[in-house]
Formats: structure tokens, C-alpha cells, sequence
């Protein structure tokens, strides 16, 4: 066995990796290689996220013991390459004692070919898309792990996230436990995914734990897209002076090395990145939308391009995340289409250099009406027939996907999923919802963000008045209230669970509200179909809000 | 204030009622006429289910300040019905003390206009279909609450379920503490969904229990169906010898009354209900039906009837849910459909007296297959034409749907669904999947059992080989191993989270095995996307199964 030396310092790299669950041979290609890097950069620890083995969230595949043994085999191979390197690395554990969770959610620490600590998750985040008690027994036993003469209070996530607010979700915190037994330094292991005030949000809780416990604390968060869920990075060494030594990039990978030393003595200004909420979030999407793309190996996205504001956003963040060749866009006017709405579309197209196809929808939309003409007992024209349009484009570009190979992009925004103003199998077709969870009123901003460099989203998409061209000179004003109001309305219903009376007291009008707040209860079923929405706030519609379909409740 | 006066027995009610979820008025209404017939009954005491309030699920409703008022509303209201009758009723309480979750899940006795006594849930399901640590706290404390001389050992559901079983989900078991308090006897108020082996497992539990603790059991669960989960009612009430006193009825409200005394005296053989399980999923479909459509107040259904095994059952379980006239079938035939197919479907209208539609899709589809030519680039036919087929069929639907009112029924089984046999948009449509958690083999054991009576379903129906007739002479067996065999494979791993390694050893075809899990974890894109389906396995896709996406996993 290896004699632990005693020195005064540690030299520490964060590696802030983007996982693909599920990918163990990855995974732990990653993984080995960033050991070896760090290594040659003469590291003495190294930092991994949670989960890391399998990434995060594995979800219901923590049920497979085959899953877990196969999370194991990367931990053995972790083993083989720590000769004279302490590994961190987040990975799930099974439990002993028959009674509780099988699962723990753990951290390992493992030095010398040997596991020389592991610190088990005690608070387990199940709220909002989080599901941890469903899989994991919390403990409430915590030890520091000595590692190179240093004591280290090694946590998981949430755990070092119940202090400081006013409504605790749990009733024990860690940290006050550890500390007693005088750590020299605090190392958290997360998967702490972005939303559009959650980097501000970590830094501050990084920095009630230092000002608290008055040791440094090594951060080390994941990066990378899950389908809906993107992690934004942005791992943090603060000091015990609460200086925010180094905020890691967001939204990409990074390994950095620090000095603990020189961490303990940082006195210089904070190191922060840039916080803008819409550049954020349109990297986020960006992100979103590479990873689903590379993750499930395709190249090549479709979409419908409608000469609205929607798509042309949704265009302009896909053409950025797979190159403007890659994203296929179908323009697919009717009728009731306006002249400007080709005109718009082809010129985005020349700007971007995307390619676009041009398929009038009448030939179908003539033929279904014809074949229903007999069964449609001469009843008037209603959304039937808005529908058979919408979804002649569904299918379409449907087909246009399944005959090349293109994953089909939905354009549809929060404001309109969130009062069912959509046409289910229609344009709430596609594999990934790309700006589902940004409000109308965020996608104007969206826009001009594109822009920032040169137009690509031509200003006429941006200033013509919203609508969905189903019927003749149909307007979003004709049945919908005012963006501004609407989206302030859905903000405090489905973010901040204001009921009708509160909004009421708030100054909306009583009718306005109950309507809204009728429309958004109906629509549960039109949202249990839609494709996964890139989660870019506190409360995406999807795994994240949960509701009854079959409900009476304000509707 | 009210003496309460001791008595040497009491007569109880249990209320075993359909609630509808955040529908307050009707919850409200059933509940105190339920209270009003136990007091003409001179019941002392009557038991409602568990959250009967605003019904079970509520799911995050619950994180709704004004949902929680409106279920304390109701309390209030039957506060008022509750003089010289005892009332348990499970509702969610505030939880006063900042840290932990917001809520508890409680049962109130309320006597007299008073709350009496107040047990919260200690044991909260997180597992499958059920989130309840997301909104509620676990409580350790337990106390006997006295009722008319006699002291009632109170719980709610999952707090009964943690004994006699060799992997306990938990570490405490609330009855072991209660029964230190000497109770008389046991109440638990439970919502407890159907599965087709949960009737048999609920008694157990409650065997279990009374052996155990050696007094009474009243078991009262809540019955109806909420979207994808159907609660099958089965009350129990149990002596301390183990004998099955009663069971109330499967899928149908009910209120039964018992006097303690004869219940401790019981002797006879015990009152069971038959359990074969194909008639038990068929109970349950036909009420999963029935309440969908009740509770959205729809009345008609209407579905793709191809001349296979799987609309068939659909149908006949849609007509005896709603009545045959009430559910709308078509007929979508192309130039690869059978004669046979057309033939065989107007007869099993014919016999059931429900009507029916032929609308060929060719002029649709060769108007899209001529819209799309010159983009198709001269490439093979391939899985683009089946689908266009497909989603022609679907939008039909869905425009008759629009058009006139009906709900769309999907008619896609379980087999199906797990393998990603099936179109998006096109026969995944559909606002309810009828059989979409009943694999192939039980679809055409509930053929024959739907044909009990006299032929519902033609023979012909059930005896040909299955096929999609999306191109020349496809069977299913084209693509897909025999049923049997399938269906097997899918149990093992879907149900029993049997890894490839363990299905190998089970005498499984190695490449079948992973071609099988491959196909399985590719399609949870589909799954993600199609309509709600009613539960009858103890895992079901849907809320229950919560996979991630973009993963790499057996894939």
C-alpha cells in the first residue's frame, strides 16, 4: 500500500464533461483521457460531476442491474488509472440493508488502485424534473476523507443547497455536520442543470457555503445536453474570503487546474463570466439542439418554415447549432398564406445560406376535403379545416424526414403550448422542441440576439403582427390577449403557482384570467403529446410539470 | 363541546367513491350525500378514501396555494355534515414548520363540526406511477386517535405496505408503533390502483396485518379511473383472525356498512371476489373508457378499424364502455389492404350495431406522393410511403374528430408500443390508448373473452396473421419475432428490469435479445409522444416509466 504523504498543498483539476447517458465506453473515454491529462499537468486530485459514470439523469435505468453493474466496470477501470492521482467521481452505489432505496447516490473518492472515501447524497432533489428519491436512500452520517493530509468535506449536489432560504426543503444540512469535524476544504459533486438565473443562483449558494464554513469549495458541475435538460457548467472554486476564484466556461467542456494555496490566498477581483439572460438562453438552445443532434447521431434538421417569427428563430438557432447546410427548411403556403410570408422565408434562407424547398399544401388539402366532403354533413368550416392544413405540413415534413434522414425540429413557443394554440400532429410535430419553453414576448429577444452579428432574421418577420394563417386574414390578436399580458399571466400561473385570485389582486382582469387560466388547464392533453421542450427556465412544460389530463380544476 | 360517549361497538361505513380530480363541487357533493345516507344508515363513523378531496392523483396541482384552499374548503363543508357521525377523509394539510416539504398527506377524523384526530402519511410512495415525496413529508410520530370509546390505529395507504416482504421500500413501519398504543382497530384510507395482480396483493397486505397486529381492518379505497391509472375500489374490511369479512365490488362505487362487533365475530368462509385477470383488465379498460370520456364530458369516440386484432378489441371495449352507437368506426383502406380487411370489420359493426365509415386514403396519398416527387429524388419506397399511409389515416381521423366531436381512441398494443411498431402522428394518434399496457398475446385473450356472450369480434379476425398492410403482402412476422416469444422478451426486461445478460441466460436468442432491448430503448422518442394508456401492469408505459431519450444504453 502507498504511504499518503502529508503536503501543504494540492494541486486540483475540475473536469466539466458532457456525458451521454447510458454511453459507458464514452463515458469512460472521457473520463480516462481527463485523468491522463491531468497527470501529465501533474495533478494531485481530480474533480468529476455526478453520476459521471453513466451521466445524468439516468432516470428509470437506475432500475437495471445491469445498468449499476455497468457503472461499476467504469468505476474499475477509474481504479486502474489512479496510480498517484485522487479521483472524485460521482457514480451510483447499492445499498447494503434490505430496507430502503437500493441505491445510493454517491461520490467516490478513489487513490492508488483503492476506493479511499465515498460520500452518499443526503438530500435528494425530487421537484421539477427531479426524481432522486424515486432511486436513492438519503443518508445522515456524514466523515470528512482525509486525502494528502487534508480533511475533505466531499458532498453531492442539493447537499450543500438547504441553506440560506427561508423554506428549507430538507431538514438536515450536511455542511453543519462535516464542518465539525474541521475539513480543510469543501469538494461538491453536481449535475446542476441551466436555467436562465441558475449561474447566479450557484454562485451565490457557493458563497453562503464559504462565508458559512469559512473553507474553499471546488464546484464541479456537468455540461451537455440530455434531450430537455441542458447543464450548463460553469464549475466554481470560491475561497473561504467568499472570492469567486474561477467561474468554469459555460456550455462547453473544460478541465482547470488550481493550487489550493493559491486559492486560499486569491484576493484579486472575482473571476465571473458575462450573466445576459437571452444570450444565455440562446446558448443554451444551441447546446440543446447539438447535443440531441450528435447524442443520437444525426446531422441534419428540418423544419417548417412559416415566415413568422417562431420558425425563423428556431431556423436561426438550429442553422447555428448544425451549420446553416444542415438545416433543411419547407416552406408550405396555403391559400390563406400571405405573399410576404414566402418572400420573408426564401430571403432568411439567402442570408443564413441555408437550403429551403417550396411545397404547396393545396393538392393534399384539396384532396382531404374532397374525401371528408360527404362525412363533414355540410357543418361549417371550423378548425377542422385549419387543422387539415396544419397537418398536411406535419406530415410532409414528416415525410421529408423519414425518406432523408432529417430530424424534424418543432417551432411552436411557450406562450402558445401554454393556452393550446397548436395543432396536435400538426406544427406540434418534431423530435425536439427547440424555443417551447420561451414565451412569445422572449422570442422577439431571441431575435434581435440573432441579429447581433448582421441580419439573418429579416425585420419584417420580426415587426408583422403574429398569425397563424389558417383562415383568411386571421390575426393571434383575434383570439389571444396581448403578448405582454399574456405571457405576464402564464409567467405567474405556471412559474410561480399564483392562483386566480391572486392574479386578480395583482390588477389583471377577472375574465382575462379565468380564460387563460381555463385554456392553459384544457391543453394538458395537447402538451402530453408534444416533443421534449429545451428547458430554459424554472418551469418547462414536460418532465419537469406534471399534471392530470383528466382534471377539473380551474377549467 | 360533545361528550363522546363510549359504546361497545360501532357501526361503520365505508364510502368507496369515483372522485373527479380538482373537480371540488362534485367531490364535495358525492361525499356529504355519502354522509347523509350513513347518518339515515345510523352509522357512528364513515371512511372516505385517501386525498378524496380533490381526488388522487392531483399530481402538482398540489403546488398550488389555491388548490390546497379549496381542498380545506371541502373539509369545512363537511365539518358542518359531521354532527353525531364520525367522518375520515383524506386531504392534504399545510405543513407548519418551514423546513421539509409544504405539505403532509393526511386523514382527518372530523366528528361533531371538530377535527378529532389528524394521521399524516409516513410512507411515501416514490416509485412508478407515484411522486409523493415531491409534494409531501414523511412524518415518525404516530398516535391513536380515540372514537367513541374505541382508539383507532389511523393510516394512509403505503403505511400498511411496509411488512412481510423480504426488499422493504422503507425503514420505519407505522403500525408497529401504533399497535404499542393498544388500538381496537385498524383504518387506512388508501388509494391503491388497479394491476392485474393488485387485488391479490392488497389482500395479502391486509392479512398480513391483522395476523400481526391481531385486531380489525377497514380498508377503504377510492375507485375510478384518472386518465392512464384506474383505481379498481376492492375494500377490504378483515378480523383479527385473518378472515376476509368483505370485499366491496371491483370498478363501481359503493358504500357498505359493518358493525365492529361482527366483524371481530366472523367465522365463515371468506367473502372473495373472482380474479381472472383477463376479465379484470377488461373491468378496467371498459371503466378507464368510460371515465375519459365521462370526466371530459365527451360522450363519442371514433377509431381506425383495420380488420386486425388490435382496433377490433378496441372497439368492442369503446362500444361496451359507451354503448355501440357511440363510437364511430372508419375504414381507411388502401391498395395494400386486404379484401378481407373490409369485409371483416363491417361485419363486427354489424354485429354490434355501430357505425361505420369508407373513406379510401389513395386520392390523399397520391397527392402527397405527387407533391413530394420531385423531393424524394427518385429514392426507393420505403418506411416515407408507409408512413405517409399511415398519417393520412390519422389526420382523417382527426379531422372527423374536429369536425364532429369525437374523441380519437388509439388502438395500439403494448407488443407495439414497446418495439416502436407503429407511425407517429399516424396510428399513435389518438387522445386515449385503450390497450397500449396489454401485450399482443392478452389482445387476443381479451378477443375471446369480449366474445363471451356471442360474437362480437369475428373469428376471422382473430385467427389471421397480423399486419400493418402498409406494403404488398407485409406481416408483421416480416419484422418481428413471433408474439410468444416477443412478448416474453419485452415481460422480462419492461417488467422485471431483466438486463440482456439475465435474458441470455434465461435460454434467450443472444442476438434476439439485444436486437429486442435495442429496439425497445430506440423508440422512447415515440413512446414520448404518444396518448395517455390505461394501466392494467404493474408498469406501464407512460408516467410510470420514465426513461431518458437521447441515451445510449442496450441501444
Amino acid at each position: 500500500m502507498v504511504k499518503i504523504n502529508t503536503i501543504s498543498t494540492l494541486k486540483i483539476a475540475i473536469a466539466q464533461l458532457n456525458y451521454h447517458i447510458g454511453n459507458f465506453e464514452l463515458n469512460s473515454k472521457k473520463i480516462i483521457e481527463a485523468i491522463n491529462e491531468a497527470k501529465s499537468n501533474k495533478a494531485d486530485l481530480i474533480i468529476f460531476s455526478e453520476l459521471a459514470t453513466c451521466g445524468y439523469p439516468p432516470r428509470d435505468f437506475l432500475e437495471f442491474p445491469d445498468f449499476i453493474n455497468r457503472c461499476n466496470e467504469v468505476l474499475e477501470k477509474i481504479k486502474e488509472e489512479s496510480e498517484n492521482i485522487g479521483i472524485i467521481v460521482g457514480s451510483p452505489t447499492i445499498n447494503p440493508i434490505p430496507e430502503g432505496k437500493d441505491l445510493f447516490n454517491s461520490a467516490y473518492l478513489i487513490y492508488n488502485g483503492k476506493v479511499e472515501g465515498i460520500a452518499h447524497k443526503a438530500l435528494l432533489p425530487t421537484y421539477d424534473i427531479f426524481d432522486e428519491y424515486r432511486y436513492f436512500e438519503p443518508v445522515e452520517k456524514f466523515e470528512v476523507i482525509e486525502f494528502k493530509g487534508k480533511k475533505i468535506a466531499l458532498t453531492v449536489c442539493e447537499d450543500i443547497w438547504n441553506i440560506g432560504n427561508d423554506n428549507p426543503l430538507y431538514e438536515i444540512c450536511p455542511m453543519d455536520e462535516l464542518i465539525k469535524q474541521k475539513p480543510d476544504l469543501m469538494i461538491n459533486v453536481s449535475a446542476s442543470p441551466f436555467s436562465a438565473n441558475h449561474a447566479e443562483d450557484r454562485l451565490n449558494i457557493v458563497r453562503e457555503n464559504v462565508y458559512r464554513y469559512k473553507i474553499p469549495m471546488f464546484y464541479c458541475n456537468q455540461v451537455g445536453a440530455h434531450t430537455e435538460v441542458v447543464f450548463d457548467g460553469g464549475s466554481v472554486v470560491a475561497n473561504a474570503n467568499g472570492k469567486i476564484v474561477a467561474e468554469l466556461p459555460y456550455f462547453e467542456e473544460n478541465i482547470s487546474y488550481f493550487d489550493l494555496k493559491e486559492v486560499n490566498d486569491f484576493q484579486d477581483e472575482d473571476n465571473l463570466q458575462a450573466k445576459n439572460k437571452i444570450a444565455l438562453i440562446h446558448d443554451a438552445i444551441v447546446l440543446g439542439i447539438r447535443d440531441y443532434f450528435g447524442k443520437l447521431g444525426f446531422k441534419q434538421a428540418i423544419l417548417g418554415l412559416s415566415g413568422g417569427i417562431d420558425s425563423a428563430v428556431t431556423l436561426a438557432l438550429a442553422a447555428e447549432a448544425l451549420g446553416a447546410e444542415n438545416v433543411m427548411s419547407v416552406m408550405m403556403p396555403s391559400q390563406f398564406s400571405s405573399d410576404h410570408s414566402v418572400n420573408d422565408s426564401v430571403k432568411m434562407c439567402e442570408l443564413l445560406g441555408s437550403p429551403v424547398k417550396n411545397i404547396a399544401i393545396k393538392p393534399a388539402y384539396d384532396a382531404f376535403l374532397d374525401m371528408l366532403e360527404p362525412h363533414f354533413e355540410g357543418k361549417a368550416f371550423n378548425v377542422a379545416e385549419e387543422n387539415i392544413q396544419a397537418r398536411s405540413r406535419g406530415l410532409i415534413l414528416m415525410a421529408l424526414s423519414n425518406k432523408h434522414g432529417y430530424i424534424l425540429l418543432n417551432t411552436s413557443n411557450k406562450s402558445e403550448a401554454a393556452v393550446g394554440y397548436g395543432t396536435l400532429y400538426g406544427d406540434m410535430c418534431g423530435g425536439l422542441s427547440v424555443i417551447g419553453d420561451v414565451y412569445k414576448v422572449d422570442v422577439y429577444r431571441l431575435a434581435e440576439y440573432c441579429n447581433r452579428n448582421g441580419e439573418i432574421i429579416p425585420q419584417n418577420i420580426i415587426t408583422k403582427p403574429p398569425s397563424a394563417e389558417l383562415r383568411p386574414n386571421q390575426k393571434d390578436s383575434d383570439s389571444l390577449p396581448d403578448y405582454n399580458v399574456l405571457d405576464e399571466i402564464l409567467f405567474q400561473y405556471i412559474e410561480k403557482r399564483q392562483g386566480p385570485n391572486e392574479l386578480i389582486k395583482m390588477g389583471y382582469d377577472a375574465n382575462l384570467v379565468r380564460r387563460i387560466l381555463k385554456m392553459v388547464n384544457r391543453n394538458e392533453y395537447k402538451r402530453y403529446q408534444t416533443p421534449p421542450m429545451i428547458r430554459v427556465s424554472n418551469k418547462a412544460f414536460g418532465m419537469g410539470r406534471r399534471m392530470p389530463i383528466v382534471a377539473k380544476y380551474l377549467s
